[in-house]
């Protein structure tokens, strides 16, 4: 929660956590866009997550749910998969496996790591969002984002954000707020990618390890220059 | 969590941070002071935090309430409310937005950040001190800290702490570990404060970017030395 | 739980962390080892804590107990208690104070810090093995790992670890690696606080404070090179 927080203060948006089932409502009714994430689920979390994602699908808010651990447990899949049923995200942004389980395929799950490529996943991202009308967004060493027939592709990024916790979870706020900004989700959705991608690397030039790659990584954020952007953007 | 518990254990205190109702009276009862944050309040946390604070008032111990994103939902709102009505806290410390809410004001609230100037809120705040017999500490650009009658002010800090989370949380955390302290709660509550603004300064003079800026500001609060404190605070 | 994750991502492990007792089974069925902490524990989880252990005690596969604030209070120390009894932990990783308070002396507890030096608690470390069957990892100023009769100590670390929080969660996380490695459990338990002693150490040569502490210890475990290991470990 706290550098998914942090990240998304550093890049000018205005984020509020909530796991309350009560205050809901209310809390989607006062923001631009929704993250549902499933990362520590409960009991009461799986109510709070239903109603704040039918609160967004009934006032066309869009929404992004980020299916952690989907694969590692019947609990994660099922309620991945209900929410996807029942309230129409705009965008699933997920790992390789996550992404595969929700298409139907029978994964090997290693928890919230993924343990599959993120290139053997496109077929399975096309599919799912065939079938689920959101567009999917499939993380690793390329991110794939596709509506179905289109896919787009980001080459940047760099092998140590796997080693900060968070990192996807991080990809999914960031997509949130860039959808929450308007425009066409398909664009959105790889324009978050890109940011993180390009962050990334430039945070992993800077590091002398893990610990300090996350600091330089929320550093890259709040200081982007989105002139920076066209020159660094790796397609 | 993170941030808090550091920057307690930078100062020199000694958190322990529970959500269980079960707990609350032993804890509080080994606890010099405590600190009630409603940023992720559920219904468990409800009655641990009225347990919590009412055995601080029972025993006479003096605790800070955190009305984290009252007005953003009627839940935050009236627990906020009811918390100040049946326990009485020492201390509230809060934004701009949160403290006018709980001063009986209409406001259009964009969340847990503040949608209004601290310099607003001066009135909302001695009102609030009056009617509920605490300290009112409202953070922003300026810091005001009153008792209904007296108004003090804090014009450090720097603008970049509004884009790291949990700072609002830190320094009711910090109020805590100051009024723990003993003395006057209200020049307790002020000099919190002046430790949060000194420390976010020099913070912002060093860093590279918010992350960075996280890291110092604990660094900041670990080294600070009491004998630089009059040079530095800012009335 | 953020610095938890990225230790464990630092030296190479994949973890996965939940409270939702409904998929603990499954979870623990993945893993190659489980870690108990109690810090914050609540109905819910301590449910979800019993299915996690009783999982990994029936599949024979190494969990490590941390009883965090063990004596401080009674639904702490009675669930630490219950879960040695009936699920046999493999190690139990506390500082002073819990061991003192699981091995049955009486301790005026100050919380989930320590009260009592490492050094006064490898009586009780020595009884509580005895008594458990499980490896007893103190850490203090002198580390304490015993399995009843064999003591080992690692007088690596630095002050300033205890002024970081979570530091003590982080061995039992960084011990589940090492004993989920296989082997012997006590050179494992061993080998993980000499690995947190030796980081901390450095980190503590490099830091500015402790914010910028709590950055190079993760830098130095995603950086520790094992032929350095016999040159800086401290027996």
């Amino acid at each position: 929660m706290g550098i998914n927080a942090n990240a998304l203060l550093a890049i000018g948006a205005s984020p509020l956590m909530s796991f309350c089932p009560e205050e809901m409502e209310e809390i989607v009714r006062i923001s631009s866009a929704l993250v549902v994430n499933i990362g520590c689920l409960d009991r009461q979390e799986i109510e709070a997550m239903e109603t704040a994602a039918a609160t967004a699908h009934c006032l066309g808010k869009p929404w992004v749910l980020d299916p952690v651990g989907a694969g590692a447990s019947h609990i994660r899949t099922q309620t991945a998969l209900s929410l996807i049923r029942d309230f129409h995200p705009t965008v699933i942004r997920g790992n390789a496996s996550e992404i595969l389980c929700l298409a139907g395929e029978q994964i090997t799950s290693r928890g919230v790591d993924s343990s599959a490529l993120s290139s053997d996943a496109v077929e399975g991202a096309k599919s799912l969002a065939l079938s689920s009308g959101a567009i999917v967004s499939v993380s690793g060493p390329v991110d794939y984002i596709t509506d179905g027939s289109t896919v787009l592709t980001i080459a940047n990024g760099h092998p140590l954000m796997s080693r900060i916790t968070a990192m996807g979870c991080t990809a999914s706020v960031i997509t949130g707020a860039f959808v929450a900004a308007g425009g066409d989700a398909l664009q959105a959705a790889r324009n978050a990618m890109a940011l993180m991608g390009i962050a990334g690397e430039r945070a992993a030039a800077r590091c002398a390890g893990t610990g300090s790659m996350e600091m330089h990584f929320i550093d890259e954020l709040s200081t982007f220059d989105p002139a920076d952007y066209a020159r660094s953007i790796r397609i």
